[in-house]
C-alpha cells in the first residue's frame, strides 16, 4: 500500500499549484515526509492499527512541532521546541504526517488573519478577502486540500471564524480535553486547541485522538462520570431571536433561517431564545481586564520593543499592561455571574444554534480599521470559551458571495451533541464517538428505540451504539405491566438467542437508571452470542411466569410486530 | 415546652457573666428573643420539625441578619440589609435563634481578631491573648457558651483559626456548599461560611441546613453525582513529614504526634507526605497578586479615606490597588498549578491531617508586629481554601498554655470524610450524614461489614446506613462461588424474611459497581419489611439452583457462623 506517499505528494502538488505562500511558515521537505510517509505505510501493511494513517496535517505555529521553529508569528520570538505539544505528539503517533507549520495572527491575537510579519493571509478562494484567524493558514491549508485537517488554536473564535469564512468545519472542544502543553498561551485560561476539517469523521478522529489528560497541563481535564453521550430525543435546540441575529446581513439571516429549518426537518426541537446575555458576556474578553491574560502570556517580551512586532497586536497587548489586578478581579467576578446566566439559558436545552460570524471583509476593509473590524467577526464567537462552552463551526451555504457559517454550541463536554448535529445538519457520517469513560446498557423491550421507555435512556444522555444478540439461554415473557414489558430469565435448557440493543451511558446515568427501576426487573450481566458480557435486563423469575412465554419470537419487536 | 426560652435566658445570662462586650457589635434585645423563643416552642410543641429548634446562634457582622447593621468591622461602611443572608435565613427557618451579629477584624482581613475600631477581641479564657480571626467575636460566643453555634467566615483561616486558639470546632466546608449570598466578600474566589461550635453534632446540623444551591449566587455549587459517602476502610490519612511541623512549638509537636496516635488508634493508615508544596502555595494569597479581590471588593470604599478604617487593613487592601492585572493573570495561573500538585499529592488519601495554626499570641506581641505575626498563624490554613479544599478545625488537647487544634482536611466535596474523621478522633457521634444525592443499595453476603468484598463498597465512597430486613419472600442460597456469597431469589410462596445493610453511595458509584458485578449476581428492587423498596442483589435463579439453600438462617452471617 502506497497511499500515504501517494496522500504527501498530492499535498505538494497542491501547495506549488494553489500559491498561498503566506500561508505557512515553515514547510517541512517534501523528501523527508515521503520516507516518513513510506513508514507509515509499511506498518499498516503489517497490520499495525494507526487510525490517522494516510493522513497529513498542518499545525498553527504557536504550537510545537519537535525539530521545526515556534514563531506565534512573531520572528524574533522564536525558539526551537525540543518536544512536540502534546496534541501533536498524539497525531503523529496515530500515523499522521505533519506538513509544516501555519501563520497566524501575531500571538494568536486577531480574528483576520492579517496581523503577521509573515504576510496578510489570503482567502483561498477569494484572494481580496481575509482568511479569518487567526488560525489562517491553517484553514487556509486545509481549505485547498493541502492537509486533511489542521490545529488551530482558539481563545475568541480563531478556530471558528476561518472555518465559517472557508465553509469547512472547526471543532472547538470543552477548555482541556485536549493538553494545551507545547502551546503559546494567548489567555491561558481560555485558550484552546482545534481542528479544521473539510471532512467532520476525519476532523472528529483527530480530536478524539488528541483528548486526554496530561499531567503537565493544570488545566486538563477528563470526562466527568456524568458526561451525556447524545442529544436528548428529539434533539433540543435554542436559536437567537430577532434581535440576536441584527448583526448578519439580509442575505446571511436567510442561510441562517434556511439552517433553522433543515436542522428542524432532521427532527430537532427549535426554540428561539434571547442571546442578548451571551452576546454581552463576550464583550469581557477585550473590552474588559480578562485581556490581561495576553500580557501575562508574552507582555513582558512585547514590552522590550521588538521590530517584528505587528502594530495592532503589540498595542492591545501593551495596554493590557496598565491594566489594575483589581479591575481584572472584578471582571472575573462578572464572568463567574455571566456563567452561572449562561448555564440557566442554556440548561433546556441540548445545544445552541448560532451564526459563526458576520460579514466577510476584504483585506482593504481591515487595512483601513483594523480594530473595529476584526471585533465585528468575534461578535459570535468571542463568549463560547469565556463561558466553558464547546462548539463546532459547521459550513451552511452561502451569502453575500462568501461561505456562510453555523456554530452549534453546547456545555462543556456535551462536544459529541455537537458534532452529532453538525452530522446531522450536514448529512456527514458519525464514525467514532468521542467521549470515552461510558458504561454500557444492553435493552430488550419498552427501552427499545422507538417504545414508550425510550427517553429515560435518551433524557439521560445514553447513546445507541447497535444491536445485541444474546447467547442461546435466556427466555422472555410478556409480562402484565402497562406499559407492555418484556422479562428476560435465565434458562440454560430451554432458552434461546434474545435480540435486544446496546447503549452507552455514563457511570452516573447507569446508577441513576438502576435507582429508578422498578420491580420485577433487574440489571446485571447478560451472556451474549459472540461470548462477551453486556450489563442488561433482568426479571424476577415469579413475575415472569405470570406473563406469557414469547422466547419463540426471538425479540420484543418481533413479538409486537407478529401480534398486530 | 419551654427549652428554647431557658436556652435564651441562660445566653444573656452567660453574656452578661463572662464580660466579653467587644466580641458583640450588635446585641439582639432579651425580650425579642424571648418572644421568638416562646413561638419555637409552640410550633416544636405541635410536632413541628425544626432541626435547630432550641438553639441560639452568633453571626459575624460581615453576614447580613435583616433588621441589624451589617458593619463588616468599619462603622462607616455599615449598611442596613433588608433580607438575611440565605446562610442566615436557612437557619432561621430551622428554627435556630440569632443573638446579634459579632466583632471581627475589619472586612475580615486578619487572623488575629484585633483589627477593629469595635475593639481588639481577647480571649475567651486569657484575655492577654488574642481571640484569633477574623471571625473573632462569634468563637468568642461559642467558647463562652453563649451560642451553640456561630457563623464565621473563612478565606485564609478565620474560620479555623480563632476555634484552635478556643479549642472548639470549626467546619469550613467545599467552596460553594453554602451559598455567600449576602455576606461582605473578602476575596469572593476564596470566601466561605463556617460554622462553630462546641459540638461536632450541633455544627454538623447547621451546616447541613445552611448547604444547598442558591441561584443568586454564582459561585453556588451542589454535591456532585460522584460524592464519596465516606472515606476507604481503613481511612488513609496523610501527615506533615518533621519539615512541614517546623512551625510547631516543642509542646505543640508533642500535641500533634498525640493525635497522630489518637487517630491511628481509630483504625486510620497514616502516611507522612511532603507538604511543602501545599505551604508554598499559600504565600500566593498574601504575597502575591491574589489580594487584588479584597481591593475589588472593598478598596473603592477605603481610597475615600474613612477615619474607622484599621490602619493595617487599610494598608493591605490599598496597597492591593496598585497591582497590576497581568500579575493577577499570573498567579491565577500558579495557583492552577498549585491546585493540580495539591490533587496529585492528595490522590491516594482520604484526607490530610495538619496542625490548625502556630503559637498563641499575647494581644501586645500582635501591637508590636501586626502582619508578621499575622502571618504566622496561617501558615497551616491559607493554602485550603486557595487549593479548593474542605477542613474541619477539631480540639486536640493543649500546648504552651493554650488549646492545641489540628484540621482534617480532604479534597473539595469530601466534607463528610472530614467530619467522620473529626468525629473519630473526639469521639462526638455523627448525627446527619451531610452530603444529598446518595442512592441506598442493599447487601446481603460478601459485601457486607467484614466481609471478603466490602471493599469494593467502601472503595467507591459508599457509607454504611444500618441493617435492613426484606418482606418475607426471598429465599437465599449459598453459591459455589469463590469468594463464597449468597444468591438471592425471589419466592412469595416459600420465601422468609432477610436481613443485610444498607450503604449509600452516589449515582456514578452505584453504576460502576453495577458495570463490575459478576453473573450470576443483578442489582434491582427488593421489597423490604416495612413496605419500602431498596436496590440490592438478586441472584440468577438457575444458578442459585445449584447452590445450597440457606433461607433458614435468615442471614449470610447467621448462616457462616453457626456452619463454622
Amino acid at each position: 500500500m502506497t497511499g500515504t506517499t501517494d496522500r504527501v505528494r498530492e499535498a505538494f502538488r497542491l501547495l506549488r499549484e494553489t500559491g498561498r505562500p503566506e500561508a505557512w511558515i515553515t514547510l517541512r521537505d517534501e523528501q523527508d515526509l515521503l520516507l516518513e510517509a513510506k513508514l507509515v505505510d509499511e506498518r499498516t501493511a503489517t497490520g499495525e492499527h494507526l487510525p490517522l494513517a494516510g493522513t497529513v496535517f498542518a499545525v498553527k505555529d504557536n504550537i510545537d512541532v519537535a525539530g521545526l521553529p515556534t514563531t506565534a508569528g512573531c520572528p524574533s520570538y522564536a525558539y526551537s521546541p525540543e518536544r512536540n505539544a502534546t496534541a501533536v505528539a498524539r497525531l503523529l503517533d496515530a500515523g499522521a504526517l505533519c506538513l509544516g507549520k501555519t501563520n497566524l495572527d501575531q500571538f494568536a491575537t486577531g480574528l483576520v488573519g492579517t496581523r503577521s510579519p509573515y504576510g496578510a493571509v489570503r482567502h483561498a478562494f477569494q484572494p481580496d478577502k481575509i482568511s479569518g484567524g487567526s488560525s489562517s493558514g491553517s484553514a487556509v491549508a486545509v481549505a485547498l486540500g493541502i492537509a486533511d485537517f489542521a490545529l488551530g488554536t482558539d481563545t475568541a473564535g480563531s478556530g471558528r471564524v476561518p472555518a465559517a469564512l472557508h465553509g469547512i468545519f472547526g471543532l472547538k472542544p470543552t477548555l482541556g480535553l485536549i493538553p494545551t502543553t507545547g502551546v503559546v498561551p494567548a489567555a491561558r485560561s481560555y485558550d484552546c486547541v482545534t481542528v479544521f476539517g473539510r471532512s467532520l469523521a476525519t476532523a472528529q478522529r483527530a480530536l478524539r485522538v488528541m483528548t486526554g489528560p496530561d499531567p503537565a497541563d493544570p488545566g486538563s481535564r477528563t470526562w466527568p462520570a456524568t458526561t451525556r453521550y447524545a442529544a436528548a430525543n428529539p434533539a433540543r435546540v435554542a436559536v437567537p431571536d430577532a434581535a440576536g441575529l441584527v448583526h448578519l446581513t439580509p442575505e446571511a439571516r436567510k442561510a441562517f433561517a434556511t439552517t433553522i429549518e433543515r436542522l428542524r426537518g432532521t427532527g430537532a426541537e427549535i426554540t428561539p431564545v434571547d442571546t442578548a446575555p451571551l452576546l454581552e458576556a463576550a464583550g469581557l474578553l477585550y473590552e474588559g481586564a480578562l485581556v490581561a491574560e495576553r500580557h501575562a502570556a508574552v507582555g513582558a517580551f512585547l514590552e522590550s520593543g521588538p521590530a517584528d512586532a505587528d502594530p495592532v497586536v503589540a498595542d492591545i497587548i501593551r495596554s493590557a499592561g496598565r491594566l489594575p489586578a483589581h479591575a481584572l478581579a472584578t471582571d472575573l467576578d462578572r464572568l463567574a455571574r455571566h456563567r452561572a446566566t449562561a448555564t440557566a439559558l442554556l440548561s433546556p436545552f441540548d445545544a445552541l444554534l448560532m451564526p459563526t460570524t458576520t460579514r466577510h471583509p476584504t483585506l482593504a476593509e481591515v487595512a483601513a480599521d483594523p480594530v473595529e473590524v476584526n471585533s465585528r467577526l468575534g461578535v459570535y464567537t468571542n463568549f463560547v470559551n469565556l463561558l466553558d462552552l464547546a462548539a463546532v463551526a459547521v459550513p451552511a451555504g452561502a451569502a453575500d458571495g462568501s461561505p456562510f457559517g453555523v456554530s452549534i454550541i453546547t456545555r462543556a463536554f456535551d462536544d459529541q451533541t455537537a458534532l452529532d448535529l453538525a452530522a446531522a445538519l450536514t448529512g456527514e457520517s458519525i464514525v467514532d464517538v468521542y467521549p470515552d469513560g461510558g458504561t454500557d446498557l444492553a435493552v430488550f423491550g419498552a427501552h427499545l428505540r422507538g417504545r414508550p421507555l425510550n427517553h429515560q435512556l435518551t433524557d439521560l444522555g445514553a447513546r445507541y451504539a447497535g444491536t445485541v444478540r444474546t447467547a442461546p439461554e435466556y427466555r422472555m415473557a410478556a409480562l402484565p405491566t402497562e406499559p407492555p414489558k418484556p422479562g428476560i430469565v435465565r434458562d440454560t435448557t430451554h432458552g434461546a438467542s434474545l435480540t435486544g440493543e446496546r447503549w452507552t451511558l455514563s457511570p452516573a446515568a447507569l446508577g441513576t437508571f438502576l435507582a429508578r427501576l422498578p420491580a420485577p426487573l433487574s440489571l446485571g450481566p447478560i451472556r451474549l452470542d459472540d461470548g462477551s458480557q453486556v450489563t442488561g435486563f433482568h426479571c424476577d423469575p415469579v413475575a415472569a411466569a405470570e406473563g406469557t412465554d414469547i422466547t419463540r419470537y426471538g425479540s420484543w419487536t418481533a413479538y409486537l410486530e407478529r401480534r398486530t
